[in-house]
């Protein structure tokens, strides 16, 4: 059970082209591609003829064609075309869902169309798209369920443990996080004054003395977790010297077992610097595979648990716990919302 | 669930033999073997006494013997032999299946033996043993229901969009076929006069001109289709120079997610020509092999959804759509006899 | 459902040391290590936390410290260390298991921890660390449930079937075993007079002549199975060129589907000699493979049957069906005091 009446990151915007990419999101097997004057279109990967995906069609022109016996659809779904038949079936359409592009990715609303609002973007993937900072990003996929994923990025307190080679250092474990809930979001911060830098932040700005480490953490109901961060040479306030990035994580469902995980890391230092680029991707992924393995270790350990079961509670559980509580309760005013 | 009161193909005859056979139908594990005067034997593939499969046993003469303990069956099931036991218990045996041979089939009966009658056999299979018709076949396995195949061969129009590289030409698509419902078959033909000539009958038969080309498909229940093919010169009734075959597709379940597909392919023309055999072999391999990619496929999308769900139904659907209403009947009227 | 309230072999002692091993025993996820002075410690695999595997983490002296967010347990399971936490919440732990050594095994205790008692401890298996006794063991794994190969062991007839090339000849078959039925234990026993070695006695002891061969099995719940087995050159009673061994078989239940087969081999003959071990343990690896093939076969064909079906049952069955029958009564008292 996913929420529906959201915004989920279904792809970025140069994976959707003239050629049929097909994904599950939130459960649902979905076939993306492009029209030839660029509209980025989605429909559900089943044919409504006899449940052949239509991700293993084609493209013939503006019309997806089904790769089965031929029933083509146009970008908005309407079935246009059946082989042999003298007419089409009044109604003949694939599922289309609405889908729009911003900041460098395709967004797709699940549920009623009427309620998709392009307001109702979390904000803060803005800086994927911020003049002035350099981007980077990719796509991966873990086996687990997102709000474990969630969990992970709103307690960095882990940092310190799973983390020891790139970004995590005791500091992060030691110094408690403040957290502040809020109805529709979640907030957590941690600052951690003249500590040593982590081997990634040294690599990455070349820091020969402590710092003083900034987090800031969002988290914006499904998926979304923001994290601000910043490491300044320690007591100097010298933000040229300094490590400020960007990281965005939007955790999309696949099924209820996998996430895709799209993220970016926009950064205001080296810009247009490939060599930075390829450190970071790489040292970004090695972090994320240190999680993804523990992430797929719980997966499996739950497997006959409620997500929700736990005996010990720390302090900086407040902050996943709030966002967990944040979905429930948006699922029950869809639940709500669809019985009454 | 299956249909049990029905004749399925088990096996080419040639499959049974001295060597232990192991195959499972409409969802049964079955062991067969050919005892030393000839007779063909299938039995469920578990000993009574404690579920070893009875495939891992060897023949001694004309019986069975488990290779767990050692305990023996003659050819019909009766248990003739317990090593270390001084008497054998009354009426231990294991189920034995009743087994015909036709047509170079074995056809299985898993239903009320005294219910099993040789004329119930779909007679349109004699075409496998026809005098003057030089037969091919093979057996195959398809991560399918066997409903979704028998779907595919009584809608050929998929022809033009699946298999463009064998047996597809537009035509089949663009010429609306012909429906005829009954209550114990359905009969569905096409026929495309004028038309170019699909590349495997050119290969086959060495066309040059557009071809008129007929196709003449009969389902019976529950799993049998006969395609009456004929290609001739378009506007000669040229038969000395046409392509003649039956294409005859036994689709025997497996399981409620596999099919074993049993086909032939029975030709009117270059007799004795181990080359054709090999080419229309490998042709026709290659096609089902186009097939069974979209069968899984679906198979797959089906997984969480009804085999009868649909909501765009073509007039080409007339056919699959009254096959499937034969077989649940039947259903029907078994379930009635079981619990009456 | 297995019973808790016995001992299970969990492993050889030298499996338990400064590394974590990780391990399932009757379903539960357990994670097992040895403190500085040599204790040996059984936990959940589980960090009361966030699910995360125990066995991911690290041993910091005497502690086990979780590799997700850094929180210790002590030996008793107590939580000792949250990072960043001002103070432990009181009762914080995780489930610690009773263990204890005995034979060259580490014994676990499931259940309600004031019952576990030492005396309860299969005696037969004091064989593993008899005196004057050379032991050979090992540890392999099953996908089969406990409950086969306990049924396998205690109706050793098919060894002339499964495993004539090594411990197998007719006569264990042909000659009628004799079963006693205790309240808490099953002995099934077989005296062969005059048969021929089967081909593994012949390697170890060098028989030219016929033996008297004995098998003396003794069941006991919940999944110990002891066979005394003696060899002597045919109506001599020379036990100084007989063949003296203990098969001590602990049928640890994995999952409902797996078993950890712990096995070992005392032997009276040729003590200290490496090129017999080699032997002896190349030899026993290969029968229990042949037995594994069968077992797993088994398991497979079970997946829709209940463990207990049967339709034949021979004199052979008495043992391994009152083996069944104790367990059952046990599963019953304690159910009885879970409840009540």
């Amino acid at each position: 059970m996913f929420l529906r009446n959201q915004w989920y990151i279904a792809a970025w915007t140069h994976e959707i082209g003239r050629a049929l990419l097909k994904r599950r999101i939130a459960g649902e097997p979905i076939v993306f591609y492009r029209t030839e004057a660029g509209r980025a279109v989605a429909f559900e990967d089943r044919c409504p003829h006899r449940h052949a995906p239509l991700s293993m069609g084609i493209i013939v022109g503006d019309k997806l064609e089904c790769g089965y016996h031929g029933i083509q659809f146009d970008p908005d779904g309407i079935c246009v075309h059946i082989p042999g038949a003298e007419s089409i079936p009044k109604g003949a359409c694939v599922r289309s869902y609405k889908l729009i592009e911003k900041w460098g990715w395709a967004w797709i609303w699940l549920g009623d169309a009427e309620r998709a609002d392009e307001d109702l973007l979390p904000q803060d993937f803005r800086w994927a798209a911020e003049p002035g900072w350099q981007n980077l990003g990719d796509t991966l996929n873990v086996k687990a369920h997102y709000q474990l994923l969630v969990d992970n990025l709103l307690d960095l307190s882990h940092e310190a443990f799973l983390h020891t080679k790139t970004i995590g250092n005791r500091a992060v474990a030691d110094v408690p996080c403040k957290t502040s809930l809020h109805r529709d979001h979640v907030r957590v911060t941690r600052v951690m004054y003249n500590c040593a830098p982590p081997p990634l932040f040294v690599k990455a700005r070349g820091f020969t003395t402590n710092i003083d480490r900034h987090q800031d953490i969002t988290f914006a109901p499904p998926c979304y977790v923001h994290i601000d961060v910043k490491a300044i040479p320690a007591g100097t306030n010298d933000l040229s010297n300094a490590l400020q990035w960007h990281v965005l994580n939007a955790l999309t469902p696949e099924t209820e077992g996998s996430t895709h995980y799209f993220w970016a890391l926009p950064r205001f230092f080296s810009q247009g610097d490939p060599e930075m680029d390829k450190m970071l991707h790489g040292a970004i992924i090695k972090t994320f595979n240190e999680d993804f393995e523990m992430l797929e270790a719980q997966q499996e350990l739950l497997k006959d648990r409620s997500l929700d079961h736990r005996t010990i509670a720390t302090a900086a559980d407040a902050g996943p716990t709030r966002a967990r509580g944040i979905v429930q309760r948006l699922m029950r005013e869809e639940e709500a919302a669809t019985t009454h």
